[in-house]
């Protein structure tokens, strides 16, 4: 057991730095990917919102697609505010870089009020969707307000 | 039963169109959607990539959610090849909209070689997730030489 759970602490110190480092090659490529999430994320719940306003007649397998695409979405940037890539071609606030553990909790509020929509979703309960499209909008706008530069 | 048949037929009539229009308002907003999307499949595709050539180790649970991510991905460019968005921005030929049905099954082609690897993915097979990857590749790399601009 000890060697076995030895073998694996190893592999483990091994693989994560080495992944951190692999998974953008440059600052570019790491603004590139957070920003095709966040494209995708922002295109999805303005079709949940045409829904959410009555612009667009409500389908609940639809709308559970769209939120399953934002909730998949809602994981992947945070990983890609890499060190260096707050570059020309992003409107990432240094504050980012400068207060980690606020900008950690603001994407966690965030991801978790989208698990929120995705349930409800899935559950059909176009008040729960209304209500909770409402609560991750919300989410976006603060990070938003802290994070981004206009 | 007839009444409420034909009230969801009218619906359906009523939606479809509406939803094809309305998914993108300019075409620049399509380009930039399937642009996003194609970054987080390239991107994903990649981090499998580094595994089946040996450059990174084979973590079971980071190739699934890799998968996973490829194969959201792969259903959602195809929805953003609307007419008018062979842009300046993009790097489209103009067959895709001269040759629809063949663009149409380059594209299946692709999305059925995805599954399989995202089914490998979840098995933890790792022979056969590089075997798929390899025809997901070979996927990705037909509709490129016929579709996309250097």
């Amino acid at each position: 057991m000890k060697k076995t759970f030895a073998g694996i602490t190893l592999v483990t110190l091994a693989v994560l730095p080495f992944a951190a480092h692999a998974q953008f090659a440059k600052p570019e490529d790491a603004v590139k990917y957070r920003k095709a999430a966040f494209t995708l994320m922002g295109a999805h719940m303005g079709r949940i919102g045409a829904v959410v306003k009555g612009d667009k007649a409500y389908d609940k397998a639809a709308v559970e697609q769209d939120a399953a695409i934002v909730e998949m979405m809602s994981k992947l940037p945070f990983t890609a505010f890499t060190p260096g890539s707050d570059t020309a071609d992003s409107k990432a606030k240094p504050e980012i870089w400068k207060e980690q553990d606020k900008f950690k909790a603001a994407a966690e509020k965030m991801q978790g009020e989208v698990q929120k929509l995705s349930a409800a979703a899935k559950a059909g309960d176009l008040n729960l969707v209304k209500a909770s499209f409402g609560a991750v909008g919300q989410s976006c706008k603060a990070c938003h307000d802290s994070y981004r530069n206009k």
